[in-house]
């Protein structure tokens, strides 16, 4: 490579501002991305079979290292198989940085056939978009782009990138040598708090003088809520304010286990979640947003609690483990001390959803991430996993489905000394199936757990409502049986070891036996 | 269920105006639309597992009935997910009406985990978007979503449908009983042939005067330019004229085999296209767009033939073959003789893909239908079929690959009796590989072609051209072995038979084989 180019110029920014890895995709409209990354050994690539695992995986990455990743799709239509779990990175607040090659400049007023309007599918989820003008202007937006994804507490950053810049040679003024290593990341500037009208004084005469008191703890990074150091300070003020503490219903990312508060998470039907709130007279939001209801249900607001019950301690992405503290300081908390965490029995017999939970939350090494997604058993591992070693939980927090896999891939790509666990359930985790493939690929230490039910029992659940009768052409639309779908194969054909199991004590046994080796593996748990 | 709702009415609405098929994927604020889906015998729901299988199934379905399905799909991070294949849909024209479901009127300003901007995701491959404003609409904006679905010569037409607009009761005023069988459908009013202003007289004394003339034939419905009267009639003008004749590129649909002439494809990249349009004094559009490169290539236009050499015979969507057939009349060109079609001769040996295009046209049954995608297989095998049994083609018209499985999936729901293939690559087909499920839960009569070369060919050709090298890099980036994917493990764990060839006669003994039993199979044919 003696020419640099457009797509250098680019690759040299993102990497001069931390950009370490990419999640791709590419077509022929990022040929001279791909061509440039050559000598560029600082950019780790990563691929994924289709849109949504690199999305997803620049997700799970950015949550672990509050830095972005880069994706890179094509053109319009590749873009859009990565938009649901975009939406899903832009709910937990994920700084990426999205590379999308589009036609060469001259080329898009002849509408050929892989043409599409970018820009109106990137917006929804992105916080930034630039399309790239020309050669010159490729290193400014590059790290533009690296800031922008930070900004707001982090969020979708896309960079729409024409062929003919990318590979257009750069002008002498703007070549530079490229950098084979990327510089230190910065940190998400929102960690560090950004002035917000925060009044303590206020905060604390409110609670001083308030009856029942619930903390609902945001997750995200190190200093959110979420974090160890935000819930040990929670745990002082309930213990001193007699109240009490809830995880919002889906965090980016939380620690948990043992040497931290056994916090709940709020329940995500609305029922349970008013019992809970409907007896606060004052709801504090460390980190996490006004709770209001997942769908809207009739006979219940979509505010969960009204204005005048509510203190906002920080927003979401802000820290806010440093005014808890002041707080219970300030309120003459003891010091905090560890609950006695009582692992769960060994259970045994057939698996339940609560059996899981259980032989997971003892068999979890420490520092291991789990990516939950799926109804089935993501409540009762919560549960149980107060006792569990010290981990991280990465939750689905937009909803869309077939982000558990990917999240997985991409924990595991940003912290390659950590074990990564994916408890997922069967229908979600056939939306992005293929991420089974990167796996094996890159040999991560990734162990999926799939609750087989071979039904997709939220709509059950859902319909069931109310009393709610299950129609024959109901049950029929949300079957997965006729044929099971056999997980044991489906991961051995894209080279991911696997075993099924339908006891607890199995269960254990095959999570040892994963956990004790290197590389992928995954376990079907017949339900 | 003794209460209609405004889900009740949308569904009477598209049954009454001939819709008797939606590819669903639904999610919680699709619950009424399933719901009232039970006393409604008319229309038939297939699941797919991610909802690029359902709107690449609406294509497939489309463009063999020329009427549209619906799509049942989940808010705005579920419709994202089926964007690509409706991309697709939309370069071929297919009618299909895609019905989102939405949170609850009153619950949007929350923006709630789930919300999005739907209506930014859909514009790009829709014709025509609206959203449901009360349950009073929900009839008539049913109609006229299958209306608009059959303008334009077929397009997207995408309804946004408030869960709560659903669920409500409908005044008695509109409360009918609801349709149990769909009505006979409407005929797509392209295919009658809009006025454009095209004049007879005038196209028959330019061909009468100018040089050298290609045809270039537009695919579609039975009436387009690659229907079997247009090529009868273009063969007879190519006869009488010197002239000849070529498929555009990507049809959407085109008939092929015994009794038609062997007409080629306009070729992909710009050389060899060049070739074929350069050396005409007058291309003849008959149902064909004007040819543009594919991609933008240094030192090609992107138009390939200026407007002054371009005569349109007819737009794509209108009937082109009763003016084809004027010409031919006019010009007094002898009536058609169907070619001698020689068959290939039975190859032996390691697969190829010219063998196992030879292979196909060989064992491929009468009446055929071939959803075509990915670069290894579909050019050998669009040369071989010219003497194959009388068959229909269709191919990847917008260029988001993962859409040749999910077409079959839709063809052959449309046409029960027709046997149908999937030709397909292997890096394509792993894009809505879910799809396989779909087929062994309806028991099709699919075969599924594998070419498993295990690398995304068609970019190693493109990285390259021009004398280009394959770095290192971008090997990797292109690679999609380590570990090879096992076609026949991955088919089998979605309960589709399989096999695995290396050979032309291994391939010969499995398509009889798979042809002569009913439901669906998969062949992994080793590159």
């Amino acid at each position: 490579m003696n020419r640099l180019t457009g797509a250098h110029a680019l690759w040299t920014a993102l990497a001069a501002e931390g950009v370490d890895t990419c999640f791709a995709n590419p077509g022929t409209t990022e040929l001279d991305l791909v061509r440039a990354l050559e000598p560029l050994d600082g950019i780790r690539c990563v691929v994924g079979l289709q849109e949504n695992i690199c999305t997803g995986a620049a997700d799970g990455y950015g949550r672990m290292l509050g830095r972005p990743a880069a994706t890179l799709l094509h053109l319009g239509p590749g873009f859009a198989n990565g938009i649901a779990n975009l939406h899903n990175a832009r709910r937990a607040h994920t700084p990426i940085v999205n590379v999308i090659g589009d036609h060469t400049s001259w080329h898009l007023p002849y509408d050929a056939p892989l043409t599409s309007d970018i820009e109106s599918l990137a917006r929804p989820v992105s916080g930034w978009v630039r399309r790239i003008g020309g050669v010159q202007e490729c290193a400014q937006a590059g790290a533009e782009a690296v800031r922008e994804s930070l900004a707001q507490g982090g969020q979708g950053a896309t960079l729409i990138f024409p062929a003919d810049f990318q590979a257009a040679a750069l002008p002498d003024a703007v070549a530079g040598v490229p950098a084979s290593t990327p510089s230190p990341a910065p940190s998400r500037p929102a960690e560090e708090g950004a002035p917000d009208g925060y009044d303590p004084a206020l905060a604390l005469e409110r609670l001083r003088t308030v009856g029942r008191v619930v903390f609902l703890l945001g997750g995200g990074g190190e200093h959110s809520g979420l974090g160890a150091r935000a819930q040990r300070a929670a745990a002082r003020l309930c213990g001193q304010l007699g109240a009490s503490a809830y995880a919002e219903t889906f965090p980016a990312r939380s620690e948990r286990g043992q040497g931290l508060p056994a916090f709940d998470r709020l329940p995500y039907f609305p029922e349970p979640a008013r019992a809970v709130l409907d007896a606060a007279d004052l709801v504090v939001l460390a980190g996490a947003l006004p709770p209001i209801t997942y769908f809207g249900y009739a006979g219940h607001p979509s505010a969960l609690v009204p204005a005048e019950r509510l203190l906002v301690l920080a927003a979401p992405g802000h820290a806010v483990a440093e005014r808890l503290e002041q707080l219970a300081d300030a309120l003459g908390a003891p010091a905090y001390e560890a609950p006695a965490a009582e692992m769960p029995a060994m259970p045994e017999g057939e698996l339940t959803p609560a059996r899981i939970a259980a032989v997971l939350a003892r068999e979890l090494p420490e520092r291991a991430i789990v990516s939950v997604e799926g109804g089935t058993c993501g409540y009762p591992f919560y549960a149980a996993s107060a006792a569990a070693r010290p981990h991280t939980t990465l939750t689905n927090t937009g909803g869309a489905i077939g982000q558990g896999l990917p999240v997985a891939l991409g924990a595991a790509i940003a912290c390659p000394d950590r074990p990564v666990v994916g408890l997922l359930s069967d229908g979600s985790t056939q939306y992005t199936v293929q991420a089974l493939w990167s796996l094996a690929h890159e040999q991560l230490d990734v162990v999926v757990l799939i609750a087989a039910n071979h039904q997709y029992a939220i709509l059950r659940n859902e319909l069931r409502r109310d009393g709610g009768v299950l129609g024959a052409r109901a049950e029929a639309l949300t079957a997965l049986d006729h044929p099971r779908i056999d997980w044991v194969g489906l991961a051995q054909s894209y080279g991911v070891p696997a075993a099924r199991v339908s006891t607890a004590q199995a269960l254990a046994g095959e999570l040892r036996r994963a956990f004790g080796r290197k590389g992928p593996a995954l376990i079907e748990m017949a339900l």
